[in-house]
């Protein structure tokens, strides 16, 4: 790629990243009376990242560049460049300044409704996120409805009409397991010992399987949040966060690992092509592959615990002589929660079905802002058959909306269905399964290297899927590793 | 003042404090491979502040603003904003962003050296260091001796001969008071019981005292860090650091109360006149003068330990039934060391009087590098008679060389006689007086808002000492202060 490119695009990380670390400090130190500042300072930033990707400069660059000689993997990263350019540019910067305002004002507002379990008083906010996601969808352009513009933000090329299918012909059969899981996992109860785990013993433990995983700590570190999540601050600063349940490790646990999935990608890319699409993730629903796979994948399987059950116990000898097979229904239990982010592994995905179908409904116009409470209860009551019993617990329980973030939800299963499919093929090599039976990870790190993270965005996401497993992306492999898990 | 310009100053305030976020980030938590990154980081950051503060825009605002209406507090704001834009506009971008680089690259190749013991390997780049302090000297130009130029930097309005007219007084005196109070420490030796004092109890009751002295952790946090250090990174958000040493409560306990005085300063500035000279400190001489009054005035104090002795006892059992009386030979112990940054506050200036010295011969080009190391262990011999058994414990103990910062040293100085001017001034008020004997800091703190802290950087350093203590800045106070506590 031409020099000239690449200088403007690792400035335009430099900046990016820059904000990262705002946001990083923001979620785990910044003292509560500095968030009027912080915003100004973000915003500032968005708006010099903007005017950075939009500039007449970059799409010279992007435009000489493609003039030029190219091996394929460049050629790919400066069309991907030239995509995104073109769809910034439909973006004015005053809307940007403007979504940055209305998203910090309406974060605030609905972390208050939700304390204070007041939907109508998030509801004005609402509307008016809605209107500019609207608004930006328009800008952007679609085939089909709005929905696909905005879907299209965090999953390149995927369409509103597909994921529809998909996840219909996807509803029953989880529906079916759900209940079977959940059914199977209250006709054994376990209750974990009640501790207190102590957290600086979670701490080590947690460090030393995302270690064992493969997370590199010279270039990233673990922090505690109320939210688990990953961010990257620079080509070789990957933070990950955790929050800690001292009645039971497995919880900050399983979050470091689906942390450190998203964070052994963030690490995996490569680090020259930092800045550029090739050093970038290729779509949330691939990033979101790497996180589930080794939280559930390894990390609630048989052959994880046969080795680490030991070593946890000298970690928490509080833990007691509890065998195998009795733990392992503590990492398998399931049940119907009203929570998304607290729900497992065998129920999660219908979570994520209703809030599709709710959100597509709001752009399409056919559910108004003040149904919302009462479709979404309808919703849970027909998944679930429980009923919400507040709308904090209900439809003011997520923050994406209050980002702005329509489209989003959608990733998380599709997430599901690619580390099912990825998981599969990976085990279908000898030296992979074999090791992964043993407790070592690092073939399959490897693997997932070769086939998922060195590609960045210079693939598409189906692409990178039919790549990897020799199959187009669909909801087989995911099914199949649900019932043997929960039915089997 | 009017609305632009502040507009203007804020814009490079929101700048400036995310350099201060990346920069906290950077000591406290950053990976170690992330170091060159956030290098760019910062030194992009850095062109922006230093475009912004050079414009035209802001410029033209300030002589807009001059023509218009001010109260004096505006004007004084205002002529210091116009001071500082010809000072700035004197180096250009160039110089600002070779710096940037040099002083990156000279910490780095300072650490390597100190820890190797190598000054022949620092020295070429303190060469280059010196270089770039004659250039700007130059450019900034100076009445005297280039060494105004830079002290200027730190401590505006001062001047090289005055200071060394004074340190040449005050040399004598200090070595006088040095000597007496490590014959009279040694003399009566009290060892600390052991410990360990855990960390997370030294937590505790540093945050109780930091909070007793008025610090908002509303607005501002402690962290962990090597080297204490006091950051501000938005009107509501100071970062204290301090280091622990599970062997003596009272070395993380000091340095937080030392930081903390930082704190209280930045917290006591005006919110609303944040980015502006009316919401910034005065001087490095005025903001070292509160570190050491909280420090060393209240807290190296009986009056203070009589209170807070027994509550050191409830947080470290280990501290057994130490009365008053001994531990007070704890909290005053003099020796001479070799390391300024553990020197107590009998020997401390003697530190700075022989760094004053050494720096401003190297910029007078009557010392050269190459005769640095001797030069420093003679007068280290001279001041304290011992010599530096090697540079590490020498002349490559400091960052500041590294950092560029010549005629940052003797501000330490002038904050220690500034302390003792204020305190005394402070306690002539009864009301101030009488609060301090019985441990209540809330009368003590107004003092200081009313009489320094209010005053940002609208009025200069010695008019500030003038106006609050009724006498020219000198150093009797200082003097019998010392006197006092150690021959008294």
């Amino acid at each position: 790629m031409m020099q000239p490119l690449r200088n403007l695009a690792l400035e335009a990380a430099t900046v990016g990243t820059t904000a990262s670390v705002l946001g990083w400090d923001q979620e785990t130190r910044m003292p509560e009376r500095s968030a009027a500042w912080r915003g100004r300072q973000l915003a500032w930033l968005s708006g010099r990242t903007h005017e950075l990707r939009t500039s007449a400069a970059w799409s010279e660059a992007i435009d000489e560049a493609l003039q030029g000689e190219l091996t394929p993997r460049e050629r790919a990263t400066v069309v991907e460049m030239k995509r995104r350019l073109e769809r910034a540019r439909r973006i004015p910067t005053e809307l940007v300044e403007r979504e940055a305002e209305l998203t910090s004002q309406s974060k605030h507002a609905w972390a208050g409704a939700r304390e204070d379990n007041d939907f109508p008083r998030f509801a004005p906010m609402l509307e008016q996120l809605l209107e500019l996601a609207r608004e930006k969808a328009e800008r952007w352009g679609y085939d089909d409805e709005p929905y696909d513009a905005l879907l299209e933000t965090y999953e390149r090329g995927a369409s509103t009409v597909a994921i529809a299918s998909l996840f219909d012909k996807l509803g029953p059969s989880l529906r079916e397991i759900a209940s079977a899981a959940v059914e199977r996992s209250a006709s054994r109860p376990f209750t974990l010992p009640p501790g207190p785990y102590p957290v600086a013993a979670q701490q080590a433990f947690n460090r030393e399987v995302a270690e064992a995983f493969g997370f590199d700590f010279s270039a990233g570190r673990i922090d505690a949040t109320t939210h688990p999540f990953c961010t990257t601050l620079g080509p070789a600063d990957v933070r990950l966060t955790t929050r800690y349940d001292q009645a039971d490790f497995t919880s900050s646990l399983f979050a470091v690992m689906h942390e450190a999935g998203h964070g052994l990608y963030e690490q995996g890319l490569n680090e020259d092509d930092f800045g550029t699409p090739a050093g970038e993730a290729a779509s949330l629903g691939i990033h979101e592959s790497q996180s589930r796979l080794w939280e559930n994948h390894v990390g609630r399987s048989r052959t994880f615990w046969q080795a680490w059950l030991p070593r946890a116990r000298a970690h928490f000898p509080c833990l007691g002589d509890v065998d195998l097979d009795t733990f392992m229904r503590h990492v398998l239990r399931s049940d119907f929660s009203l929570i998304r982010v607290e729900a497992d592994e065998a129920t999660y995905d219908l979570h994520i079905l209703l809030r599709f179908d709710l959100e597509r409904r709001l752009l399409r116009g056919e559910l108004s802002v003040s149904e919302v409470p009462e479709a979404w209860n309808a919703a849970v009551q027909a998944a679930f058959d429980i009923t919400p019993p507040d709308d904090r617990r209900g439809c003011l329980q997520d923050i994406h909306w209050a980002m702005g973030g329509f489209g989003y939800f959608p990733t998380y299963t599709l997430g599901n269905l690619n580390a099912s499919q990825l998981f599969a093929a990976a085990c279908r090599e000898d030296s992979v399964r074999l090791a992964v039976e043993e407790a070592s990870y690092r073939p399959l790190l490897e693997w997932l290297k070769t086939h998922v993270h060195e590609a960045g965005a210079t693939l598409s996401p189906p692409r990178i899927i039919r790549d990897a497993t020799g199959t187009e992306p669909d909801a087989e492999a995911h099914l199949q590793h649900l019932r043997e898990r929960y039915l089997g």
